[in-house]
């Protein structure tokens, strides 16, 4: 007698994530998820990457979730869940679409409000669902009566808000029979009025005429998924310059000569702030101010000049137009340049690099980052962590291409090392470049682990000067409490399966070995590389130095 | 001119602390929390301890307070706060007095709802504190308004109830001028109702009268600061047999001839469920089942025949007595025993321990506790991970005075490693032996850096077993995602500044190395020893092995 394999609510939930585009769950076993893990074990479309702990397990889903457009872990109840739940509030704040999916307690069990491990030992086991409703954008328990509608609606605004969901998952639960789902998942796009639509070409249309027009883009057209109708924009607005805010970095390509820069509010290059502020019109396309991007909301941007495209709703000046999807307001913004080609700037000599430091003198971070983003090359995975390394890299110029990955959002350190383990696997193809610092790098190591398990070979570029720098140039730069353990980095992934064949360790102090470390970094191209690069205690990049002297109420640029 | 130092919010709080006997403070630096951090930096009576991430800092915390009676750790707002929250959960569940300080944006920012860096950017900055709601005895948002009677009232009700509590704190506000405390602290204690005490004492001389008796005592005893009163009235019981939970271990002497072993329930060994369940009266102390202790709510307690003790009720049989503070409740029954001593059990005759396996050949789980147990020396802090080392060593009699850490109810796995620096810490006369397997040691690893640093010199023994071995005997054991990366245990405390010097590594595959490597592990009293002992991948200590059993629906003992 052959037996015909039950389809359960576990087979349905991991199909629709399967046909939304995951091909990967990150995650950490436990005995209450266990059960259902093997549905995703065996899954075809569907590989299970276990990671070394919860945290670092949701920041590798929110990098793979950034690239794929939809991303998943699996926890377990209580202990697991919030160990993860910093990674999803930072999935929240940061627009990554990551569905975590948590193994409860039998429904059995529940119902007897029994004192059971990884529970606070009350009898009630809702505690944790209601802490993730801070930090989700939808979340449901699922039972028997309501799994595929609610598996459906949460996965629905998963997608739709890039935000991430919550599901609680009993292995009783997970196991009862269902249906396949007859259609793929509907309604995972929100719909602009026609009436919004034609309005808001009139208005845009009417301030547009025969201005000088900047455009100044951010995160949310890639998180949303306008990045096609943001490109079709450029293309047909040859010679208006585009910035990004830090948060967006690498949406236009930086390498051609219409990209100013990034725009930082009062900390920016001179040359950006007068593409930006003064055009006539500023473009502001899935902008999201942040007191980090901004330099302290220093942003020159009179609204009346404004014409500001968010998700659901479009400014001109202060006239608001909504329902408006983000994707039909930039392809009316399209059709207006086609008509009528708008004005640029009057052109502006673009600045060349140039490097202060003597090639044999130890490293300033001035100088750094500008090498460092030579050597990327085009389409790679760039990851920067909040510190010293995402204000270096943010000023420099990426390859066309490039993947740019940071959090100057939530900012929460040691993100980015989990993060080049799920982008890696997201983007195989890709080589991930990690720019590190040794404080932030120590709160998540262990995943160079998996990294080394999982052969996804990234370049890491650790910079080691002995701290937390950022927090040294904003208090406390001789306390104590901004130094760190001091690790033998070179030897570290040796420790985590690291050896000759699939591990090499470089250390630069100059400008010349900096460059001779990184060209053989990229061209060990079947290993792990970890790069040290030996940097002052003090040393800031500038941009952070001309943040800082911002939130501290001084000029931008200057001496301190 | 001489500057009076002003005594600010900030130094009430850190005051508060020291005068409870908090003497060192966890935690990781953050922008938000900085100016503060100064405060307890300078403070003579505290001492800052930084960790390399925030659920270690909770994790060390939480058995710095299991040992001193009061714990604290620093995290910053969001992304500090909200990694450390896993660790403050299992702080509530297990009863550990741990205050969780957060530094906050400042109000002044706060009151503009602007985008603020670690924030969810809605300008609503109250999310992270209504989540920890869920998982503390006390919170509050410091104001100049409220901040003493709040810095009180919290510190009050974490002491009085031995769980979280959580203080949000801006900057700005922690510099505002304040006075000195006139007094200390008020009203940590609960009290009885001299009725309630009376009313107990005539139930309880009833039951006991001319009864066998047996007492059962469980961790609460320990959390509540009832210990002295049990210790006197186990003086005034001679003869009546001692057990107590897994949860409660170390809680007796465990070398006496009256211990009878660790109650699991069904999971029992014969000897203990004899002692307990062959008894006409058994006085439960402190006792919370939960369903590992009690093997699945195995133990088999008639209801009508206990005098159950616990923290502001005490019953006796269905009769229940409140306000009835525990310790007046053991004071009650301990003048009883000595104005009528009470009857043990028929004399039992304690089983030895035995050794199956040879000295020479590969270690078995069934000998390997056993073994460690014999060279634990009295009054040292064992800590044993919620893994086959908690169920190993809960079988087995620890020395006088050994100081017992684990933490079933919770179960957080890697939360001993971190706890180790923290017990370390809080008792630096008594060495700490943590037993921890690798699946559970790879989740907080790095804080083997801060135990160098701070020069605690703990003896680490480490199974290796390749994975999660608790996982694979509930479900799963030949599945992939219960292996986990090898590790190169011997080097690891290497990368994390350990040297010839303060490091040792040891290995044992056997009974006879085992012996010889914890010897030598006892005699270097000035070193961190990392001694790994190689076990087969599916071999599980005996209660474990019952557990699962009876967890399965089978007979607790037998073979499988």
């Amino acid at each position: 007698m052959s037996e015909t394999p039950t389809y359960t609510i576990a087979h349905y939930l991991f199909d629709r994530l399967a046909e939304l585009g995951c091909e990967h769950v990150f995650g950490v076993p436990g005995d209450y998820n266990m059960p259902f893990l093997d549905v995703a074990d065996d899954h075809p479309q569907l590989q299970w990457v276990g990671n070394a702990n919860e945290l670092n397990a949701a920041y590798a889903a929110d990098a793979y979730a950034r690239a794929k457009g939809i991303g998943a872990l699996v926890t377990t109840y209580g202990v697991g869940e919030l160990s993860a739940i910093n990674g999803i509030a930072g999935s929240f704040a940061e627009y990554a679409p990551v569905l975590h999916i948590v193994g409860a307690p039998k429904a059995s069990m529940q119902s007897e409000h029994q004192r059971l491990h990884h529970s606070l030992g009350d009898g009630d086991f809702d505690h944790f669902h209601q802490m993730h409703k801070h930090v989700t954008v939808a979340s449901a328990v699922i039972t028997p009566q309501n799994a595929p509608a609610e598996i459906d609606r949460v996965l629905r605004e998963v997608v739709q808000h890039s935000r991430p969901g919550y599901l609680l998952l009993a292995p009783d639960i997970a196991a009862q029979e269902v249906y396949r789902p007859a259609d793929p998942l509907q309604g995972l796009e929100s719909h602009s009025s026609p009436g919004a639509v034609a309005a808001f070409r009139e208005a845009a249309a009417e301030m547009l005429d025969g201005k000088r027009v900047s455009i100044l883009a951010d995160l949310l057209v890639h998180r949303l998924k306008a990045r096609d109708h943001f490109d079709r924009l450029v293309a047909a607005t040859e010679g208006v310059p585009l910035s990004t805010l830090a948060w967006g970095k690498s949406l236009v390509d930086e390498s051609s000569a219409r990209f100013a820069g990034i725009y930082a509010g009062a900390a920016s290059q001179p040359h950006v702030r007068e593409c930006v502020e003064d055009a006539e019109v500023v473009v502001c396309v899935g902008v999201l101010l942040n007191d980090t991007t901004s330099a302290g909301f220093t942003q020159n941007l009179d609204p009346q000049k404004l014409i500001d495209v968010t998700p659901g709703v479009s400014f001109v000046g202060e006239r608001a137009f909504s329902p408006l999807r983000m994707a039909d307001a930039i392809d009316v913004l399209t059709e207006l340049a086609e008509q009528h080609p708008w004005r640029g700037l009057d052109s502006k000599t673009l600045p060349e690099r140039a490097y202060n430091g003597a090639e044999d003198e130890p490293i300033r971070q001035d100088d750094l980052w500008g090498i460092v983003a030579e050597y990327i090359k085009p389409g790679q995975s760039v990851l920067a962590d909040q510190g010293t390394a995402f204000f270096g890299i943010a000023t420099e110029r990426l390859p066309k291409d490039a993947f740019f990955i940071g959090q100057p959002m939530w900012g929460s350190i040691g993100y980015t090392l989990p993060a080049a383990l799920g982008v890696a696997i997201a983007r195989p193809e890709d080589r991930a470049v990690l720019l590190i610092g040794d404080g932030s790098a120590q709160l998540t190591v262990q995943e160079i682990g998996t990294m080394l398990r999982e052969k996804v070979n990234p370049i890491i570029v650790l910079i080691n000067n002995n701290g937390y720098t950022v927090e040294r140039a904003i208090h406390g730069p001789e306390r104590g409490y901004n130094d760190i353990v001091a690790y033998d980095w070179a030897k570290l992934p040796e420790v985590f399966g690291g050896n000759a064949e699939n591990y090499r360790a470089l250390e630069a102090s100059t400008p010349a070995e900096l460059r001779s470390a990184l060209q053989q970094a990229q061209g060990d191209v079947d290993k792990l590389v970890l790069l040290q690069v030996h940097t002052k205690k003090m040393d800031l990049p500038v941009l952070l130095r001309s943040v800082a002297r911002v939130l501290q109420g001084k000029p931008p640029h200057g001496d301190d």
